[in-house]
């Protein structure tokens, strides 16, 4: 992946079998976009004061291997394709190299304001565009 | 306690020790200030229409014995004492009667708009009113 | 869908766009799941004190509209399809019938004790199937 | 304070007023904790293998200000008194120095084999005791 995001996994985030519990890899998905995103178009408010937010349109998990307490992950994120209005994400969580949950996440460009679609601009396609795989 | 709300304890708000984890009482002492204000005052949209909202400024919590995956448990709730701005609810998290999670959340008043403190409406001191101590 | 479960959306669950995170339509389904799996074959510690557990494989969503709080949304299941080991479950969220997310998981069962892989027992395939879009 | 851990407010954590749900500044208390466990004894599990577990047994809270979306905090913590069994901690939360949340947190010591409270070990009072406010 062009882009990895570090994090350790808290306490509260893990269940009675002692694994991370399931619904929180989407919430570490959403931590490794809210990071993507800083790094190719600064923090997500300056991307609001532009007029665009980014709402999550679908999202798939497949889930090899649990993460547990205190791991250090990395959440990985490239982009996988552009649509006019959305972009598919490829995701991916590892552990020291190893394949821990994948999946995509496609996302919808709104209006700030309206919240209607709209497309990407292309100061946003653009920067997301050196995290795809085809840049890689 | 005057009032009381059931909740059914989630997975995914128990912990590797098998119990919920300790910050999810004070998300269930949350839902039942929510459930008090909805029987006291309406939703909680219709407390915000009228021009008021409320954060929280303190809260206390001691815990005496774990709640556990699947457990039904009440979060109970009663007004301890009002001020000109701020009102403190006694807390109570029980199984069965018995006593699990216990404390208080001191609320401040603010103007829905300003966020600025606001002394709380006759009409909400009158309608918390009907849960204190004092009226049991 | 032959299973529904509701349940009120909290405040904690929302996020500053006002609509629940989108984690937490995957805490939705595991909610749902859990209702599914008592209604069907008891508490989820009876499931495990027989033998067998269950994990999440894989799951999909694709978010039609969003959920607010204190809106009371409906959890709904299915069981698509059974495998050897595996259990396809369709699962959707509605408001008042409107579809707000869909989505599947797929769970294996595995060995409680050795979280190995298991057949599904006849009696959860049973138990289950009484809740399979073929039985509907 | 003698420790301090820095992490940033993920978009979940904050709520629709835009700021971060108030059960989370107790989870970032237990995020606190865990590191300054860290640094004073090794990993949580370390000290687990020794034989001992920590639970919460009272957890004080008091809000000045909000933190919020992508704020980087420092989560504080010191040693504010040993009693046999327990430990209290002192707790702040800060951005950029100014004073966002600030509280207590009652810690019980227990074997962790049979969760019944146990006296804190010299080699974990010596390791805590190096965070302590006397200390300073």
């Amino acid at each position: 992946m062009p882009f990895a995001n570090e994090l350790r996994v808290r306490y509260g985030e893990c269940d009675p079998q002692g694994i991370v519990f399931n619904a929180n890899y989407l919430l570490y998905f959403d931590i490794g976009v809210t990071e993507l995103y800083r790094e190719a178009l600064g923090s997500w408010q300056a991307m609001v004061e532009r007029g665009v937010d980014v709402v999550v349109a679908e999202a798939n998990l497949r889930f090899r291997a649990p993460a547990r307490f205190d791991d250090v992950i990395a959440v990985g994120a490239e982009v996988a394709s552009f649509g006019t209005t959305s972009v598919t994400l490829a995701m991916d969580i590892r552990r020291d190299g190893e394949l821990l949950v994948e999946g995509r996440l496609r996302q919808v460009f709104v209006d700030a304001k309206t919240w209607a679609k709209t497309e990407i601009p292309d100061w946003a396609r653009d920067a997301l565009g050196r995290f795809s795989s085809a840049a890689a």
